[in-house]
């Protein structure tokens, strides 16, 4: 069993219809249970790190069913809270060439987003771990969770547990005003951040200049200004930088960017054709993760990240359901996608 | 296109595991969409009655889906307002032999739990119409629907349209009390009332001697005596009581009574084998309105109401998907099930 | 390889909605394909004779895809005509309990509808042939069809082949007149006939006195006469007759009788819980077909086709797949389902 | 509810096996309904507009699915006649790569194709119409539906509603001598026309000089001397070519042209990666006459018509199920298939 | 967490046709993974005790999922070996009414079958356990398998751990003969034992007189002279012997019989409909291990163990994915299936 | 029927979970069954041959299904023996973009691999044949197939039948030496070789200078060498070399090369979108032996190949469910994938 990793959020029921149905079409929905922690959570068990994921479900089966989902994949689920009403659900419907996908969500209310502070024990939490990570979505899912998020990073501190966070902006969830004052005071406690294209500007106003993401063409330039900004304005170790160019729902490039106030590191580009987007940048998060504290060099990790997300998108789910192995293989070099017998 | 008919409630998505599969389980949920009053409509439109259910959706898709899964099967949904958050949800797992179904219900916050009065324009809906339903369930969704509902009442008895109310009692829903106290109030208006074995003693204290419906035993005095008690104390016009003798979660024994101040009929017992037992009142209610509308007598009406919902119980979802021409070939003696060619 | 058998008829393509779905709630259809004489076809491979079913099917892919269906389960095709438009097509949807399964057909205009004397080389299809059978489908489907099962009927008689042929009657295919002409122009080519409880009746107006097939009540001494009657009538070897009791559409009393001029032979009777009763009376045909020529007493032939057809009611699709083990198992008095390992 | 809109043709159930699987290894099929003038209906009532489909479908239940299938999405069916013994099936096989889609039609004596003049009240259908769309199909369905046809745009152009055709040239329905015919006295009639590359050819002998459909290279002036030709012998209003080019059964490219006498309007080719190509064209016409009867300018109606339909190549079945807003999107330029939250 | 329990055996890969599909006719598979002492070990996870099971499985993305299968139900596999080139497999074909259901096995070679003693460390795994079970299958895997049992047996004594034994004799594994010298052997260090009507004379030939299981009937005063002598022999604690009546495949009656030296116990019969019979016995072994670590007394302890294997036969897949609240319901005397909401 | 072909080799059980899922992920298998062999001998049926697969399977249900398989889809299956324990299984997990597809294979201690000299009645099942095709597979499944494939090439020769071989090298079979030792035995019998574009390294070290097959750049001129190095060692009639370049697992630039001693032909390029790559290859084989046996050309049959291997890559399943009209349309040049009507 490797390392202790902590990952804190929101894990939800996920509804698609089949295939590439239209909700209004659907007669079954596909399930399965993600959210941004509990799919970096997933990604780390797999690596082979003790990986525990803390969130709050209702006791009842559906709730429990959520757990089963984590303790398949490896995901220790001793610290989860029980009860509340219900759990988050989201719709999801997928896109196919200019058809984009379709998120809907039903969240309000979980058990989770109604957490208050001391539900949780974060002393014995963090006891031996060396990571603790955690998105934009659970602070704003409500006052309680930012609070309890607070407290989670303090704790988090207070052990020398590094810290990430992923910016990911929901503007389902809050106003732009409220992500930059709640984000803002959590910054002061995190090590490394990890945004994609927008997040940047949508929480923080720093902003690269002259990049449409809906035409699909990228501005490195702009973009290391933006790792660069962030990394200075928050005293941040490392920032990193998913560079998602749409070119239909069913075909992205997929690179990254990474800044250790040193050098700017450019991952490989990776035409994916798309098989599940969801979770994406969640992948990533988890292979930087792993492949930081497994040692690796700032180049490496970032090589490894972008190779495990690029598989994330051939994978059914939110999670990421590969080895290390696997990853280096294609971190290596061997795209080539022939059939391993 | 026959008479107009208008019914009022909640519209939910449910969610069910494929075939006996537990929540725990399930990878796949069948999806169809349901509720009480919701399921009478459809009875009333596959009748032929030209059929109106009154509700409130939100604007999304799956709103949408449940909009779609009404007009398919005949009702006309011209009246439902669109709006609010959420369409309320429900998870049914199937029992089986001595396994019990099982219902998780996670439907606060709909759309139509927090309509107010003002937003139906009663008066338009009930123009021509001759009968309206409502269930227990749609007052006890909160006082906003609660006061909606009286409007509706109130409405239909100044238009002259004869008003008939399901008590189906939900104690996760609201207290005995509160039940008591809110069906009471709009007891005034109707003329024609269903209840279960429970109903009556739950909401109003109305109680059958010495029937216990865990053991499947059924005291027939007792509930004539219901009957008779409840016509009395409200004024009604009929009363009727659906009798389910549970032997198992894959055989019941099912059949009704029906009190008309002059004579009680109790119906033929049907051993139904079950399919899907949810439902199974609500085409009661369906089949008894429109042989009520039909001009049949008490005891024909009776009949054709249990054969209707004999027959629910072997259709897959909450819709009674059933013809008039069936269901009087089964109330008219032919039960053997032999093939149709 | 056993002794050559052959049977001529239809093959259709079978369209069922999945479970107990009812025709307007399928999205999907389960396909197998199906007919009277193909089934018994089948049902003799099973049971290791050389097993051919003669017919004329499109030759698009569909029309393909049914004689593959057949070649799965080891039946020989190489006397199939390939020609026409269509292939005929029936829809199935699955009762249960008190509610009945129902037929939709839609077969007219087929292939072998429109099939004419001289297409089929009746000669070689009966070199070294023992055994022949048809149903009283066949010359249903039309004047041709007729004229060509004359024209088999002949052949068979004419290389010493035995001949049997199962009643069969569909009144939407003929009426009763038509098909007492018809039947009776062939049944002098006939050693050996099979029918149902209501089959005699329609086509030959032979009545057991007092039986109401839909109150499942039977009527032993009535059925005797009846099968007197038909082999006194036709100077036929063997008569015998399935008896269903109808309890409802899950549930049926299985069991049959047959009359060999020295005795009437009742089998044992079984409680049925069905799966799929579509084929019941063909898988019969096979069972009885096969047992004769392997040798079997008449009591022996007469438990082993009600085995058989016992078995068939629990298999999906028209086709009785189980081996002449198992059918001897059954017949030889183990009917505790136990399971084998 | 919008504009009053009439379409009129066949519909037919629609059976293809799952995914990619070849008609002989199908074990199941997926079941829809659908048929060109039913497509565009359904089109129509998607952007909202008051939309009638006409036809006859058989009293049996395959025969009411396929009015609930277009009840479901929202298209009004009170003018479609019942009778008639069967309902038109097309077999489909979805095609991959190189392996191209395959069509197996069994329409032959449907209920639709034995209809004769008088059986459908034009007069009142077209009471309040806007707009009436056919096809080419329908009067190749024979004399029947041809007279019927005739009858219809006559009664519309009575009653000053416009008419569109798509002349969808099926070679299998009838020659080009009798498609030209038929079709020639119908267009006195038609105010708008759309076709495909090949139709004009087959159906008039209006060809555009050297293209070759099968290698998928466009030749852009010989489509505008068509499109010019068609308008100048037919006094038409407006003439729509719609432009295929087929890379692989997977991939096509997808635009078309507009002419309107003053100019010739190329739209943008969007590059489709296909779900389901059926119906392509229908929903071109959808939405074109929506745009049209929107108010939009030739140019803009173009563009709109064009994003309609390439969305419809992401969406399974014959129906394009889109909203005015969704194509609009695409049409304004956001074809990067972003996941919407 | 409750208290620690250990099984250990062998997991395999159930592969089964859909519902009631033959072997023949599969297309699909579905999957779930279980054996004996596996099964028992989810029944104690449920229940809430601190779950063990010990195996040997291969290290390939199949002996994983095997093991994700046990940690999604709970179950610890911290102790689980891996190596070995295969996982056993074994295929069911689910039967109904008349006709059995069937099991091939595809074990041999498996990574447990040639497990070696000196490959698990029992010390550390009975640290602190309080009960280890097992079955007759383990030893029958083979000599390496035998002798690792009587390591474990030896090991769990010296701890001072409970253990028991479930007979399940297989003749398709070994001879009576080795059985009964394997089993004696163990039979030491066993304090529980559980049988079913024919485990005690395959292996240890105590034979109850005159009991056909064929037929159904059961003669009790032979088992509970069964039950005393396996009790004076091997000087157990308890004897429990399940006894099922096998009216067909889809309906069995089922109890059991407990003998403590001071009573005998004869439970409840239940009538059950079958979901899937397979882990029927494992189940009740779960429930009574459980029951009796919960302190409940001989007779409640009885009773558990059998509502808990009547619910198992409602579930499909090996395991009794029931909690202990449920079981304590229906022994609690509500069989009724009444929904729960 | 067309002239008689022989195949010989293992038939082997195939699952794979459904789409993309991973084997983690699966609750259900979708199977065929395939091999090498076995999937030429279903090409070759499609083609109009008499085509024997000559194996050996268990006799219990599984192995029958596999019969019935190859049966459905019109091979001759008369001299498979039956006989030993298991049919060799292998699971399939399908990959995407840059993830590769994976093989578990579980094949050991199969019934052919247990095959002995003496089973096969070689003399009976070439007469009459005019070719006999095996691959490199078989003999490396043991030493008993690989005397069992002396045998058969002695006897082909021996009657004058044409013998092809794929050399198909399986590393996790046998090592490089003994494949060159056993194969190169073999030799002596074969005129037609058929390789990809490493078997002839692997197997007689006859290397291709400088092509990389991870990075899909192929070097032809370093085929034509290994073509000619082959020809001229073994005294080949023809060799023929598949070149696949592997973009990615969903796309595949496809083609190939023969030699006849008188010119290299190379073959058309398709670049294809992948549904089933698997049997690949065994597609091509059979493509050339029907063309070659046709009578066409070199150069016709290498187009013939090639193009019936394209379409093998859209569709489901080791069989190339394709006719030779189709294959022929393809290498015709119609590659535009237009729905054909």
């Amino acid at each position: 069993m490797g390392k202790k990793v902590v990952t804190f959020g929101e894990i939800m029921l996920r509804l698609s219809p089949p295939g590439y149905e239209r909700f209004v079409q659907a007669e079954k929905f596909n399930l399965v249970y993600g959210g941004g922690e509990a799919n970096v959570a997933v990604s780390l068990a797999n690596y082979g790190l003790d990986s525990y994921f803390v969130t709050k479900t209702p006791q009842h089966e559906i709730g429990q069913a959520a757990v089963n989902h984590l303790r398949r994949f490896g995901v220790n689920t001793a610290y989860i809270a029980r009860g509340g009403e219900r759990l988050g659900i989201y719709f999801l419907e997928m896109g196919a060439s200019q058809r984009p996908s379709k998120v809907i969500y039903d969240r309000d209310h979980s058990a989770i987003a109604q957490a208050q502070p001391g539900e949780f024990d974060w002393d014995q939490i963090f006891t031996g771990a060396e990571w603790f990570h955690f998105t934009g979505i659970t602070p704003a899912l409500g006052d309680g969770p930012a609070a309890v998020t607070l407290e989670a990073v303090k704790a988090a501190k207070a052990k020398g547990v590094k810290v990430s966070v992923d910016l990911n902006y929901r503007k389902k969830l809050w106003s732009q005003e409220k992500a930059n004052q709640v984000m803002g005071g959590l910054m002061d406690y995190v090590d490394v951040i990890i945004a994609n294209e927008e997040d940047a500007e949508k929480v923080f106003g720093i902003k690269a200049a002259s990049t449409d993401v809906t035409t699909g063409k990228l501005n490195e330039a702009g973009y290391r200004q933006v790792a660069k900004e962030l990394a200075d304005r928050f005293g941040l170790e490392k920032v990193a930088i998913t560079l998602r160019e749409s070119i239909s729902a069913s075909d992205n490039n997929w690179s990254a960017l990474l800044y250790d106030h040193q050098n700017y590191y450019r991952s490989r580009v990776y035409n994916v054709h798309i098989v599940d987007r969801v979770g994406g940048g969640d992948s990533f998060c988890g292979g930087l993760i792993y492949a930081l504290l497994a040692g690796k060099s700032a180049e490496e990790a970032l090589e490894f990240a972008v190779a495990a997300s690029c598989l994330k998108h051939t994978i059914f789910g939110d999670f990421n359901l590969v080895s290390a192995g696997e990853v280096q293989s294609l971190a290596g070099g061997d795209a080539s996608g022939r059939v391993q017998r």
